[in-house]
């Protein structure tokens, strides 16, 4: 296993000590118990957001996004504890929700957290992502997973929380998003998580694992590896497939690394996913292409379509100030 | 060779033909000859700023960066012809600085399209980067390597440009910046150039390459893996030699992934290196971590320390919009 790290328990803690330091301006971090949570926080009067686990949503805490994340460890749901008290943290007096991609572990440990801030008062309410159209159900989910649709679903949620809506509309935004955003996602390699010290799967050279999970998890079939324009149409059949995306229909394209692929070749996938909207007469409207999603240095992509309506697109636009995505601050 | 990508010579091509309609806000793209160029661009009275190649540089165009970026091949300077056609296309009658990367091919073909340029009434002056300390020829390099550096360059000689400064002042900037930035990577893993199918070197499981070039170049020596802590330690200690950094001195540290790199490793690198500033009384005044100056997947990293001062700290402060950096728009 060649990483650079140092000792393997210490991975979270090291990581997460840098990025306190480094991003002193948008986040505090907490490591006993471990969350991650706005500088500026809890913002009094606003719904606060939490999400987790590692290596995600951190870098989406600041202005317009979330209140707060709880890492837990790599790849693996943090305990209800640490959730509480990011709950805490995250609390400005109008609710908290709680964003959840769809996993066993994930769900269990935030809803024990959610009655938990309940019983010390804190109004809790949760969504649960559940954008993958790859597999029904999977290695450690029964229903669908959640997976890079989650960073839309946090960012325009985060931007209802910003503009003062209450606990009951910004959750309901987020299942609006949740409703509308369909992934799927290809891998070339797995990662090597550090306490694991060696690949989940390892595939022959000319193999691809088709419908891949955000954990390494088996998808829908492995195949044979095809030029980039034929997977991205086998992608876009799954996801449109999926939801009925009419002519006229306005959407968001995101393109996600899995931590390992170029962006380079991020730009190929983008642009033949441009090519079937404009066929299919979809507009593009709005799109986000990049390493934010990702399963550390697993080489693959996902794509993510979410329609968008006037609302959400205002929500999108919304500015941000986060350590991943920024704009119009 | 696994990779999502088309034809092999038409990576680049398909490439910025998704990055041109991603950000159509920001860029034009031009196929033949190929450059990217500002979409509000060419800016009256601004000077201009060009860099090239691939996979660099186009991310940086837009406001208070380049004002065009010629791809070339992955790897490969681009010739002289498109590097003229990006110069006219970054002219606003202000003269225009040619930001090249000191390898022997770029430094011909820049030297060669600024003479081109000059012939038709464009005054041209270039700014050669050489801010990686860790040999002094290499393969491709008379001198020392052009590196991570050259995006603080980008980024602050664009900030001058901006605000007005005229072409001798912006050379001056970028000049100053290039003399007080050194650099230093590492590489565990080389990438695999498309058009030559196989990496340039495969390291045994238990070796780096101490010193990598950002074309795989070799570097100062391979040596046994260590904790990252240890290699943060020899790679601060390469950069300190070199150029002298006093207690009370302010700097930029900006950790570079190699594109293969998990974030969360950029971070445990970034942690060390802001506690040996600390030991050393170096004020660390601002930071950039992420993937900005990548070899395709290399999994490795970079180092970049920059002396700031006054002048310079607002520089990079300065509001910039580009693809791949943004803040203050």
């Amino acid at each position: 296993m060649k990483k650079l790290i140092n000792d393997v328990p210490d991975v979270v803690a090291d990581s997460l000590e840098g990025f306190g330091r480094a991003h002193a301006d948008l986040v505090r971090v907490s490591h006993d118990p471990r969350f991650v949570s706005r500088a500026d926080g809890p913002v009094r009067g606003k719904v606060g957001l939490v999400s987790g686990h590692e290596p995600l949503h951190a870098g989406f805490v600041g202005k317009g996004m979330l209140d707060a994340a709880v890492p837990g460890e790599v790849f693996t749901s943090p305990t209800p504890m640490p959730i509480v008290e990011a709950t805490k943290a995250a609390d400005g007096g109008a609710g908290v929700l709680h964003i959840v991609k769809n996993y066993t572990g994930d769900v269990l440990n935030f809803e024990t957290a959610a009655e938990l801030a309940a019983a010390e008062g804190i109004s809790v309410r949760a969504v649960v992502t559940n954008d993958d159209v790859a597999v029904q159900d999977s290695l450690y989910t029964a229903g669908r997973r959640g997976v890079a649709g989650t960073v839309l679903v946090e960012k325009i949620a985060g931007a209802a929380a910003e503009r003062g809506d209450d606990l009951d509309a910004v959750a309901a935004v987020a299942e609006k998003v949740n409703a509308n955003v369909h992934s799927i996602g290809l891998a070339f390699t797995d990662s090597t998580v550090p306490h694991a010290g060696e690949p989940g799967f390892v595939l022959p050279e000319d193999q691809i694992e088709f419908g891949v999970g955000i954990h390494g998890e088996p998808g829908r079939e492995r195949i044979a590896i095809e030029p980039a324009d034929r997977l991205v149409d086998r992608m876009m059949d799954a996801i449109l497939a999926d939801l009925p995306f009419s002519s006229g229909d306005s959407v968001l394209l995101f393109v996600n690394g899995m931590g390992g692929t170029p962006l380079l070749e991020l730009y190929i996938l983008f642009r033949r996913a441009a090519e079937i909207l404009d066929e299919r007469g979809i507009v593009l409207s709005r799109s986000l292409i990049g390493d934010y999603v990702t399963s550390l240095e697993m080489q693959g992509a996902s794509l993510s379509l979410l329609k968008l309506d006037g609302e959400l697109t205002v929500l999108w636009d919304a500015p941000v100030y986060t350590a991943a995505l920024r704009w119009g601050l």
